[in-house]
């Protein structure tokens, strides 16, 4: 319905904060360069047609740096969060718990399908751990570390994360607290999928 | 085997106890009708044929209310209940994080096969978050909250609920606790299925 | 590359250490048979071409009995411990959470895999709950009792199992701790996956 011409205009979408983190020893130390991150961002411009800022890190695969990290661009707006690297059973891999250590709630959904999809590719998919879950207003996703697992597990969930921060600012706002961006996608590359209301 | 004429006739199948329990802040005001109860009921009225009971509450999405009916409808005695709503990633979505906190065991099959059933519909599927788990000597399933979701989940998982309950019963019981009850489908609807002793 | 004529000979590969760890309550009074442990070890004999050797243990279905025989096998310098049994919704049935009270680490993909294969056979396969994760330097995998069972869950993991050992040996190792078994299995039965480097 086209609202009545005398009536407000819609507020203009606002630009949607994006943090793109990357978790890597060797990379934090220059050691050589940094692959996911740059995949991440290229994925995400061939994908997004409402407007959006990168927000980018570099952290080592410690868990407090990782979590410090999540928490800062969650505080500054930011309504997701992808993350690339240290998902693996390394050692040093503590990606997922440093995730599950500032979010208040976990979406298993999200790892489940993305180790399903890497499982057409390679049977050692099972060993990623990756997860999603929600930090305050923020969306936090696990990827891997490879660009090209990126693409393939962005590929599998994207379609459902617009509608995803819909709903994590669907209560009622906290004075002040700006509106919820509305990510829109190119739907010759990817449809977003909302529920008919 | 045939047991001798002279013995104990075996206990009649005792009338199974099934807690609904709807998770919705608006029905719980009375801003509109719970929906999901009654499909559930529905359901089970179309399946099952051995004699049961329904149990129903209606609480609003907080956590402490959900534990507390959880527990209450547990305590009733209810071999099953199956919850409805409040498994999404809003704010105000609790519900796996209630049955968790009452649960001894955690059952992750039971969330990753319906996400996996309700995939085939839709790509948001993903941000459900249900799950079940075992609470004293009763089954809790999370189902979503429309419907029609219900009733794909439901016929996804439950040809394997009989079987859970018996599992759940199958150790030496207190005394005077009652024997479990033995739920019984409609086969030409749906098999429940028990391995071969 | 060849090594030139006088480098150090490369160390040859170690004889892996297995843990094979039996979960059951009556196998463990002399009730019945193992036949998980078995199994298990048939199974590795048939697949694994590269030296190893089992430490097989028997415990009752108790929390703190499982939870220290896998510490113990895992200080013993095993690099994979594969137990059996244990794994279901009984009251008894405490596997998974021993396991897990155990391990740095899970690895969620491994229990969504093998449920997803049993799945393939039967619907009660939901109600498994077994999992895997890293205790120390070694990958802890729960398989189910029954012999068929834990032979299509191996089929289905197995394949990611020695470079998830590599993996979890990839980090600076303490002064003196062995190198990690380099796990083969003969290509005709199964293909174990290593990424190209």
């Amino acid at each position: 319905m086209q609202p009545p011409a005398n009536s407000p205009q819609p507020t203009p979408a606002s630009t949607a904060l994006i943090g793109i983190l990357t978790v890597s020893d060797r990379a934090s130390r220059g050691e050589y360069a940094d692959e996911g991150g740059p995949a991440i961002r290229d994925y995400l411009t061939e994908v997004l047609t409402s407007p959006w800022e990168a927000r980018q890190r570099l952290v080592p695969d410690e868990l407090p740096a990782i979590a410090a990290a999540i928490g800062e661009l969650s505080a500054a707006g930011c309504c997701l969060i992808v993350t690339t690297g240290g998902t693996g059973p390394a050692p040093r891999d503590v990606t997922p718990e440093a995730t599950e250590s500032v979010c208040e709630k976990m979406l298993p959904g999200f790892g489940e399908l993305m180790r399903s999809v890497s499982l057409e590719f390679v049977p050692t998919a099972i060993l990623s751990r990756q997860t999603a879950g929600i930090c305050g207003r923020t969306l936090v996703v696990n990827l891997p570390g490879r660009p090209k697992s990126i693409r393939q597990c962005l590929d599998a969930v994207f379609p459902a994360i617009p509608y995803c921060i819909d709903l994590i600012h669907s209560c009622p706002l906290q004075p002040g607290e700006p509106a919820a961006p509305r990510l829109e996608t190119d739907p010759a590359r990817l449809i977003a999928f909302r529920p008919p209301a």
